[in-house]
C-alpha cells in the first residue's frame, strides 16, 4: 500500500511499540512471542481502516490510534491460534516460523490469550483517548469488539471453518463459506471501519454507511484472498488446486469458478465504493483502500 | 458454602443460563462446548465476591449480576486452556472429562477464546447495569479485568508456571510461587471484589480495604489449595507427594512445610479480616468468605 498509508502504518507502528515498551514487566519469554508475531509484518489493513474511518468522519488521528493498535493485537491473536496445531497446523507464516514453531504451544496459545486480553485493556486505558470520546462510546467500541471477535464472530466462524474441513461437497457449500467468511474476517473489518468513525463522532447515518463500506471491503478481501491462493497454489502445483479430491477446501473459485469470483468480488468494491458518497473528498481514503483490495486479484 | 452464598449463587447460575439463552446463535458445538464448561459446578467464588463487595459497600445485587457472571466465564477460560495438552493436560475436572477431552482440542481452544471475549461483551453491555454505575466506572472495571487476567495478571502467572516446571529447586522457589500465584489466581480474586466495590460505589478508602481483603484472601485460597494437593496426594499415593524426585511442583507444603503453610494461611485471613473493619455488619458475608477459605485446610 502507498502513501497517504504508509503514514498511517508508521504512526501503528509506533503506537503498538510504545504499549509493548510499556509492558517489559511482562514474562520474557511471554513479551518475545506476543511482540515476535505483532510485529512479524502485517499489511495493518485494519487499523488503518480505523484511523480512515476516523478521518472520514472528521476525527482526529490521534484519538484513533489507540483503537487502531486494538485491532491489530486482536488480528495476530486470531493468527497465532489459528495456526495451532489442533487448528490448521501451520509451520510458516509469511515466511517465518509461526509463533508455537518457535516458542513453543504453551506460550503461543498464552501469547494469543494476552493479546486478545490486551487489546480490551488498551480499549479501556484512562487516557487512552482524548475526552472528547466520551465514556459511553468507548464501552459501546469495546461490545462492538467483543461482540465481532466472539463466538457469534470470528471464533464462530473459525469453529465452523474447522468442522467444514474434510467435509464432502454440498449443495450448501456458498452459504456455508459465506457464514464463515463474514463472521471469521468480515465482522472485524466491518468493526474496524465503524469503530473508527465513532471515535469520529459520526452520525448514525454516516455509522450505517460505514457498515455497509465495511461489509463491502470484506467479502471482497475474503474473495480475493481465495483467489490468490487458488491461483498460487496453482502455480505451485502445476495444476489446478483440489482437482484431485472430492473433500477440497471451501473457497469462492472452487464453488462459483474464478471468473464470478473476480466479478463477485468487484461488485463486493463496487458496493462499497458506493456508500463511501456522502464522505465526500474525506472518504477518498477509505476508496483506495476499497481499491487496493480489488487489485490486488489481477 | 452455605447460605447467604446459596442465594448469591443461584443468582449467579440463573444470570449465566440467560447468558448462554440470549446467544443461541452460536454455532452448536461451540454453545455445547461453553456451556459444558460453565455448568459444570464450580463454587462460583468470584462472583460471590463481585456481589459481597457490592454489598458490603451499600450497592444493589442485581446491578452487579452482569459483572459477577463476567467473572465466571473469564474463570471457566482459564480453566479450558490449562487443561489443554500442551499446558498441563489434564483429562478430568471435577470427576467430568476437560473441555478438550470432550470436544477436541480445537474447539476446546476456541471455547476459551469464545468465553474470554463474551465475558469484555458482559462487561460493556448497554444495558447490562442500571444507569447507577456509570460509564467511566465501567471503563475502569474492564479495565482493571483486562489487567488482571493478561499477560501481567492470570496469563503471565500460566506462562512463569509452565516454565518453572521439572526446574531443579532453588533458593527462589518461594518468591517463583509467590510470584505465580499473585498473578494467577491472586489477580482475578482481587479485582472480582474491588469490581464489586467500585459497582456499588465505594470511596477510594473502601476501594484499599477491599484490595486489602482480596490479597489476603487470595493468598490464603492458594496456599489452602496447595495443601489440599499435599494432603489428597499422600491419602492417595500413601506417601508424600514428590518425596522421590528432585523435580516436584512448586507448592507452599514443599518449599515451606504443611505447619508453616497452615500458619501462614491464618496469617492472611487475619489480615483480610481487619480489612473488614470499616464496613461494620455489611461485611459479614466477605468475612464468612474468609473463614470459609481457611476451613478448608482441616
Amino acid at each position: 500500500m502507498n502513501s497517504p498509508f504508509n503514514d498511517i502504518k508508521e504512526e501503528v507502528e509506533k503506537e503498538l511499540r510504545l504499549i509493548f515498551d510499556q509492558r517489559k514487566s511482562i514474562p520474557e519469554k511471554l513479551h518475545e512471542s506476543m511482540a515476535y508475531s505483532v510485529f512479524a509484518g502485517g499489511k495493518r489493513l485494519r487499523p488503518i481502516l480505523v484511523v480512515a474511518g476516523a478521518e472520514a468522519v472528521g476525527g482526529q488521528r490521534a484519538s484513533a490510534m489507540p483503537v487502531a493498535a486494538a485491532f491489530e493485537l486482536i488480528h495476530t491473536y486470531t493468527l497465532i491460534h489459528d495456526d495451532l496445531p489442533a487448528m490448521d497446523d501451520d509451520d510458516l507464516r509469511r515466511g517465518m516460523p509461526t509463533n508455537h514453531k518457535k516458542f513453543g504451544e504453551a506460550t503461543a496459545i498464552l501469547a494469543g490469550d494476552g493479546l486478545l486480553t490486551l487489546a480490551f485493556e488498551v480499549l479501556s486505558e484512562p487516557h487512552a483517548t482524548p475526552s472528547s470520546v466520551n465514556a459511553e462510546i468507548r464501552l459501546k467500541i469495546i461490545n462492538n469488539v467483543a461482540k465481532a471477535v466472539g463466538a457469534l464472530g470470528t471464533v464462530g466462524g473459525q469453529e465452523v471453518d474447522m468442522a467444514s474441513e474434510d467435509q464432502k461437497r454440498s449443495d450448501n457449500d456458498l452459504e456455508i463459506l459465506e457464514y464463515i467468511h463474514t463472521r471469521k474476517t468480515g465482522a472485524m473489518i466491518t468493526a474496524a471501519v465503524v469503530s473508527g468513525g465513532m471515535i469520529g463522532g459520526a452520525n448514525s447515518e454516516q455509522i450505517s454507511a460505514l457498515e455497509r463500506y465495511g461489509n463491502g471491503i470484506g467479502h471482497a478481501f475474503q474473495i480475493v484472498d481465495d483467489i490468490l491462493d487458488v491461483t498460487q497454489t496453482t502455480h505451485n502445483l502445476g495444476k489446478p488446486a483440489g482437482s484431485d479430491t472430492e473433500n477440497i477446501k471451501l473457497t469462492y473459485p472452487a464453488i462459483i469458478g474464478l471468473d464470478e469470483s473476480r466479478k463477485l468480488a468487484k461488485t463486493q468494491i463496487e458496493v462499497a465504493l458506493s456508500a463511501l458518497e456522502i464522505f465526500g473528498d474525506a472518504g477518498k481514503p477509505l476508496a483506495g483502500l476499497a481499491r487496493y483490495i480489488e487489485e490486488r486479484s489481477h
